[in-house]
């Protein structure tokens, strides 16, 4: 069995945890954010690491209402740009903490006084000693070069991370995501059932809206970097704008469906692929009954209640991207077996990337 | 012949007056941020506007100096969150101007107190009329789906914009970018022997830095849209930190290499490249002489001075982003034609795209 299958296994305790580690240090830093609440957050990433700050993004800016900037490293390490970091926090998000571009901007940023975050792996990584404060993804080392356990685990801190910022994040459904992901882990075997289907796909669009944004953008990274299918990612806005005219009939196209505001946009979007006659895979969950009448191949994940609480008119999507993401890493670690490759380490590639 | 070709040859006129028109309205545009400089830019788009904000956003917090976010319009339209808009002005950039997220966007954060300015081809759409400002891109009619000229006239518009936010950018050099348009489009029938081919291609990677990401993007789109061409687009550092393991032996990747800080990073990737046996196809100009020594088809423009005027030490690629898309622009426009495609009318599209 691949590393990458055994990490996805491993979710339920990482996450528990993260979330251990993460509450012991977290009211320190609400306590900081209180007196000295940020104007704007930057996220600094690559990879899947950058598709955690994606999520993030929708995260922070839907629960804390604080703008939030996706960093561009080159206009640091390259054109050496001097913007204006008053009141601005900066998040560098690495597994490794080694990424040298993030650690760079990190760096910069606190020089000039910027306030700063590490949300890493590795607690005696650069990055750990670069930034500020600290949130341990506690995942346990991560042998695949696919990433996947730090991926969700990253999600979780940065959950914590909105909460420190003051949004209304129930830690209590934060306590229930290991508990979630266990059940969507039995999936496996019906999911390696429906990859067998895709054994010789080349090309592929993976779309997801809002908060599941950014797990369109990590299935689509794990289907090229694992599978060697080209997966181009988009929101349903982006695919219907232009793209959509590449879906021809029976091309591959990957929807993430949870209940809640996103619903109507990926509905019409189904909607526009049935037309087509795309050969459609929806992952959804069992509290949104409506996608399962849509005529699209099918993963309802056993969980109902992705809706949080019922205290706060929150998002009913705002805790649904720690489950929906692991049917995808289970889709495409199996896909990459049935295709006799090796997911743990995918042809050109290293585990940390050192960025010129 | 198509309408898409016809309108990338008449940019160098568009360009002319977008910037005429412009330069009328700057000066109020300037004394206005003099007085009340913003703590932060969003930029909000869809589809090629959305490469052209891409592309404002490294030019604004390269010469501007201001933290800019691309804004993700769904945390408004759909998750109605009040983002903390104190300080921050919103720029809107549509073609049609009736993009209906962009625009609820930008109601949104002028109702709540933010500066807004508007970047539209049409002086009487609902963008030039919800934005406080507008800066036109005299662009005229564009009847092509396939959008080239407004997006040139967009990115001169965006000059135009950092330079009123206080960036160093020489409005002589912007004169003389017509003409290096101009010049540009004399490759055409070269160009057009290139695109034959790659007649049979179905997956391609276009790559890009800095100031040329959003030309990456946009030749993706372009290949997407009207030759039908599933288009991975990507910065050097995020292709090789994972999905470079997609590139095997004679996959098409389309490489922008301007001369500059970006060019180390390039050149790097261009050496894995070589040793993978990828089909490269190198973008740069007659002032990076470094990039025609490497073994790969080249596409190199007849301008030599893509580095401004030499009275600041600015970045060497600063005025290259307009004169680079226009090969690409030529290269998808007459791919399309080899293959017996439309590119005014891409299947599944239409011209003004209404989200929901």
């Amino acid at each position: 069995m691949s590393k990458m299958l055994e990490e996805t296994r491993q979710q339920p305790a990482a996450l528990a945890r993260t979330l251990d580690e993460g509450l012991a240090t977290l009211n320190g830093l609400r306590r900081q954010f209180e007196s000295d609440r940020p104007r704007m957050v930057v996220l600094v990433a690559r990879g899947t690491s950058d598709n955690a700050a994606q999520f993030g993004r929708y995260l922070i800016e839907i629960t804390a209402r604080i703008p939030v900037s996706l960093a561009a490293p080159s206009i640091v390490t390259l054109y050496e740009s001097r913007i204006d970091l008053t009141g601005v926090l900066v998040v560098g998000i690495s597994q490794s903490g080694e990424s040298t571009d993030t650690n760079a901007v990190l760096e910069d940023a606190r020089r000039r006084g910027a306030a700063t975050v590490g949300i890493t792996n590795e607690p005696r990584s650069r990055l750990a000693r670069v930034a500020e404060r600290v949130l341990l993804a506690r995942a346990g080392r991560e042998e695949s070069v696919a990433a996947t356990k730090t991926y969700t685990c990253q999600l979780m801190a940065l959950y914590l991370l909105a909460f420190a910022l003051g949004g209304p994040v129930s830690l209590e459904v934060l306590r229930q995501l290991p508990d979630w992901v266990e059940r969507v882990l039995e999936l496996e075997e019906r999911i390696g059932e429906i990859a067998e289907r895709y054994t010789f796909m080349s090309r592929a669009v993976t779309v997801g809206r809002g908060l599941n944004y950014a797990n369109a953008q990590e299935l689509g990274l794990k289907l090229m970097e694992t599978c060697y299918v080209v997966a181009e990612r988009f929101s349903p806005a982006d695919l219907m704008h232009g793209p959509i005219a590449l879906v021809e009939r029976s091309f591959p196209v990957f929807v993430f469906a949870p209940p809640g505001v996103t619903w109507p946009s990926v509905s019409g979007l189904l909607s526009r692929l049935e037309e087509l006659r795309a050969e459609t895979l929806v992952i959804t969950d069992e509290g949104n009954p409506e996608a399962a009448c849509k005529p699209a191949r099918l993963i309802q994940l056993p969980i109902e209640k992705s809706a949080g609480n019922g205290s706060a008119p929150e998002p009913r999507d705002l805790y649904t991207a720690i489950p929906y993401i692991v049917p995808a890493q289970l889709f495409a670690a199996q896909l990459a077996a049935i295709k006799g490759l090796n997911p743990d380490r995918p042809r050109a590639l290293h585990k940390v990337t050192r960025t010129i």
